[in-house]
């Protein structure tokens, strides 16, 4: 007997009722960007390795799956180097951005895509990680109107909470501006140089203890002396009810050194706050001065996705340098990204993923016609052709397998498959249909009996 | 300027219509999987390596992406000897045999799965094969009635060519079964222990001239002496217009040594043929005894679809004895698989890919509402609102990023969009309501408008 050989750590298997309601978030995905105006692109499941670093830093060699062709000994001699030329993709942007690099010059203004698909990273399997997990992206590129976009990513991330329906009670949307948190970190005293390290202090602070921060601060060449306006600046208070937001004059007033009195400050965040309100989902938002997103490539309106105080499930913001990077002409870029298992688990732990019935009825997988011979060997040789017949004229059609010729436990099986009709064939020529949500039966002609169950 | 990074050989970017028409063949695949009572599963994009080599052997190492974590070392070294931890799927079949194993005692008999994404080989590109190209399989595992599943799958195959255009004239399903095939061959002195070789050896023997097949022969351990009657059947006539199939009679009446008249040949062929019949397919049906398939793993029933007596575009079978492969209990099973790039090929080739605009709406992508501004700064701050209003209907909803004020301009490109509406904001209450199918316009208040195009 063999052994049994397991998945990779960090992967799934998706059963029938897995995939049904892995669907139902993909299904809500597509149909929200559909809503949205966004056109569905796709690009390689890998990419060459370069693709990657150019946007990450080398870096990230070591956080990716390299892969290799078999056939080739050159690239396995790569791949023994550390640097294998090819890796499956942890994320979609820079396909995105080689993509829109290669035709931006055909391509309408705006150009909106969403993509859904698989991501993989070589990272420890955790809670709320895997090392493949599906991810949805929304990017508006070349639109001038920067507020604009901006605003129109955000409603399309919000549309799609509320379809999933969750709430601004659930979640908040946390957004902040890169520009605006530069300026403010310069009167705090960090130079340009320092910024994106500030950044990224930003971002991490709350894995940190003070001690930490400051020894991270002095390591990213932040002047000693500088440091307590920018720790004082790291450790305002985060977390808040996400009923009560924060104003945006309470959160500006917060400011040290009277920064929000300068208008590069308050303006985009002004600006910002209005149109989230002619979009209707101000309610949703709230600005957030600490948000600082890690990556480096963000050049201007941040936001994350927050539930319960707690869980990152969506992010993004906008990237004006990044088609540059990829030989693309200066285009500017915002776009977010959402993860499907963190929403999963939301969804699960608020008792927001409908029925498997629910589920199955919305995706068009509902059996329409289950199929049952009498037990007569004419009846019983008759079920593949209606079988045939029903599928011909667009009906999910299935059969019982069963050998019982039991027609009280046949039926049982067609309602526990959530059948439509049940039809037992009674003859060469003749049929009952049963109506299995209004419990009702005919008897009559095939021909007949079909055609009042055609769509 | 940075240089252009390519995608890598043998893989495809998807622009938008580019995907659409790809949807169009995966939503052909779905619906009628469902139609023919398919529950859609799904499994890692990677795998122990070891999983396929279980299957096909070692060799598959050199034909497949090998892949390995960037952060492990001690994966890098498997990778540098040459046999990476993991690879990318080169087929689905280990991992449906992987799945159906694990929880073998809990599934329905019998089980009806189907698949659909990508698979990686690492080939040299070319002409209907590529590095990275979508698939399309069906499987039926533990229906003891082997004949029925056989037919209910090939059954499936026919229906989805059917649904896509494709007649009986374009394409024939060519079936063979491998017991009878044995038979022959054992009728032909090829002894047990070189069937398999000769198995081989009749797939490949169109790419081969005589001498090499004579050769081929002697060193697969074919007794020289026994080789006329092999090499007879081998060469015998293969193509055939599919207009005027040859009949089974005609097939078996052609076979040496008067096989055709021993019953553990004849028989398996008949019963498939009537069933064939039953299911009202036996037209798209042909009875091909040189159709072997290459893969050792088949068991009895074989099949290809051959169109226009020359590509093939599905193929499968039966493989009783995999499931016990990988660890399962003994399972009858069926199915096959298709490619997504032949077949779009054939079907451009035959002109059945529906226009974009065709397309787009049996997708549900088609735009509901095209929002204009009269040109008015109240009018145009409306319109992310009655954007908002519009997808909280359900409705898919564009506007226009045009600067130009020409009305019938903006209506040109809500047109080109093929908008169902056009709706021009006239005022902070009013709007013009433009049904673009019927070239009808009402202008009234904006609650009024939105409810009568509210699905």
């Amino acid at each position: 007997m063999p052994e049994p050989i397991q998945r990779p750590p960090g992967t799934r298997d998706f059963y029938p009722l897995d995939l049904a309601r892995r669907r139902y978030i993909e299904n809500a995905w597509r149909t929200t960007s559909i809503r949205h105006g966004f056109d569905e692109i796709d690009g390689p499941t890998f990419e060459h390795t370069h693709l990657y670093a150019v946007k990450s830093g080398p870096g990230i060699l070591s956080e990716i799956f390299q892969a290799f062709s078999g056939k080739d000994d050159a690239q396995r001699a790569q791949a023994t180097a550390g640097h294998a030329p090819y890796a499956l993709r942890p994320e979609f942007t820079p396909t995105l951005a080689r993509m829109y690099a290669a035709r931006a010059g055909q391509l309408p203004k705006p150009t909106k895509w969403f993509w859904q698909s698989s991501c993989f990273r070589a990272e420890r399997q955790q809670r709320g990680r895997l090392r493949e997990f599906l991810q949805w992206n929304c990017d508006i590129l070349a639109d001038d109107d920067h507020t604009r976009a901006d605003v129109e990513s955000i409603a399309c991330c919000v549309d799609l909470l509320s379809t999933l329906g969750l709430t601004p009670q659930d979640c908040s949307v946390r957004f902040n501006h890169r520009g605006v948190l530069a300026d403010i970190l310069r009167a705090c005293s960090v130079t340009d140089e320092h910024m994106d390290a500030a950044f990224i202090l930003l971002d991490r602070r709350e894995k940190l203890d003070n001690q930490a921060l400051e020894n991270q601060a002095f390591e990213f060449g932040l002047p000693q002396g500088d440091f307590p306006d920018f720790h004082q600046f790291l450790c305002r208070p985060r977390a808040r009810n996400n009923a009560t937001p924060t104003t945006i004059a309470q959160e500006l007033a917060n400011l040290p050194h009277g920064t929000a009195a300068h208008p590069s400050i308050a303006g985009p965040i002004v600006a910002l706050d209005k149109a989230l309100q002619n979009a209707d989902i101000a309610d949703w938002c709230t600005l957030d001065l600490n948000v600082a997103r890690g990556l480096a490539y963000y050049t201007g309106m941040v936001f994350e996705v927050i539930v319960d105080n707690e869980r990152a499930v969506a992010g993004g913001g906008r990237y004006d340098k990044l088609i540059e990077t990829f030989a693309g002409p200066p285009t500017p870029a915002v776009g977010f990204g959402m993860g499907d298992v963190v929403l999963s688990l939301i969804l699960q732990d608020k008792g927001l993923i409908p029925t498997d019935q629910q589920i199955s009825r919305d995706l068009g997988l509902r059996t329409d016609a289950f199929v049952l011979s009498n037990g007569t060997p004419e009846a019983d040789a008759l079920v593949p052709n209606l079988l045939a017949r029903l599928r011909r004229l667009g009906l999910n059609a299935r059969r019982s397998y069963k050998t019982t010729k039991n027609i009280g436990k046949l039926l049982k099986d067609a309602a526990d498959a959530d059948a439509r009709y049940a039809l037992i064939i009674e003859s060469t020529t003749e049929l009952t249909l049963k109506d299995l949500d209004n419990n009702t039966q005919t008897r009559g002609q095939i021909d007949a009996q079909l055609d009042s169950i055609t769509p």
